[in-house]
């Protein structure tokens, strides 16, 4: 089954084909939609009333807060150099390698194909555009796009004020 | 079951692995060939002969012609300014938002992990490069590639006539 | 079952989540470790003790060496002008094109989302930046970012020797 029984899955979570995901060890706020081919492992956190697209991927390390806009293949990442193996050739363990954080704040929109670099903030209510590849935090309300991205303008100058 | 009932499968339709794929409310035409882990959403609409690679997603609001040639992880996109929520902190529904629309005409390929933005047409015989992101209007047998996608050419110089 | 029976399964080979992957005709070293919705195409061949992470594709035409990292949402490509029907308009079939060929030497680290085109080999313990598009051959221990990729560095430089 997977989604897995210590997933803590908050009221009113809406997961579209629950045999479709991978979900495991990860905490799930109150209200959230979930779309199918996502993956989300364990010690993420996923806050109220988001909204996780298709195909995206959420790693350990991962903090997402409220009303968080998750785009189709958002990808995060939590290793800057990651390998298959130890410098002897044994597979590598969780020993091996420390779990780097991002934190996706309030109100905050990835766009579809996004890849969100490890040891950022995403800043309340920015955009992140599609396909961009975030290297660096994002202040409030940014829009960033592009690789790797970088900040165009102010997602309140673009949109009804959030 | 992840072919919904009420999807209209043209004859000859073949899905690799039904129980891999999340298909509703959409329309694919008489021999178009489907591979694993595709999302295709209510009222897309998918031609004759086509091709639909593996992690693609074909989303509302996306037409696609005759003997197109959709690559994996292609993604459609049909909102510029996604959100979880409203600018009250409700959950977003279908009236909070207006479908953008993208076509793909006939014999198109378009690229293994490329992201098409919405208000698009993509011209017949146009080629997609591999990681595109395109964002305007693509000529008929145009050749695009990058970030953003440019013309850097005519698909019939380089190879034999379509 | 999407982990069909001709597939040559290394002994010690993981598989998270057999009914989320999709693999066929393809041989697995020992001790590698395949993540959900990953698809691996028949004659395609893996090492020993890799990691193919989630969402990944691996096609027809890759040989993977052993002790190799794949990222997650990570492309492999085996055809420069893919189409879904011959010139005629028939459904295209294995006699209409030839598989390319990608050759990925030991303890190199491919990461998210990166586009690996065909006709290329990347190097012994390269390192692939995220959501990167590989277009040429990656030198061993060459560090490669970008669209198209480039070399920025040497990975023996910024971290432990492998």
């Amino acid at each position: 089954m997977p989604v897995e029984s210590d997933v803590r899955l908050g009221s009113g979570v809406v997961i579209f084909h629950p045999e479709l995901v991978n979900l495991y060890g990860c905490q799930i706020g109150d209200g959230t939609r979930i779309g199918s081919f996502v993956e989300i492992q364990k010690n993420a956190l996923i806050g109220k009333n988001c909204k996780i697209s298709s195909h995206s991927f959420i790693c350990e390390g991962v903090e997402i807060e409220d009303e968080v806009f998750i785009g189709h293949g958002v990808k995060f990442i939590n290793d800057l150099y990651p390998h298959a193996t130890t410098t002897e050739g044994n597979l590598q363990g969780e020993a091996d390698w420390k779990v780097l954080r991002t934190i996706v704040r309030a109100r905050a929109s990835i766009g579809t194909n996004a890849t969100i670099l490890p040891n950022v903030t995403i800043g309340r209510g920015a955009m992140i555009g599609a396909a961009a590849v975030v290297v660096a935090n994002v202040p409030d309300h940014a829009i960033v796009i592009g690789v790797p991205g970088r900040v165009i303008g102010d997602a309140r100058e673009r949109e009804r004020p959030r």
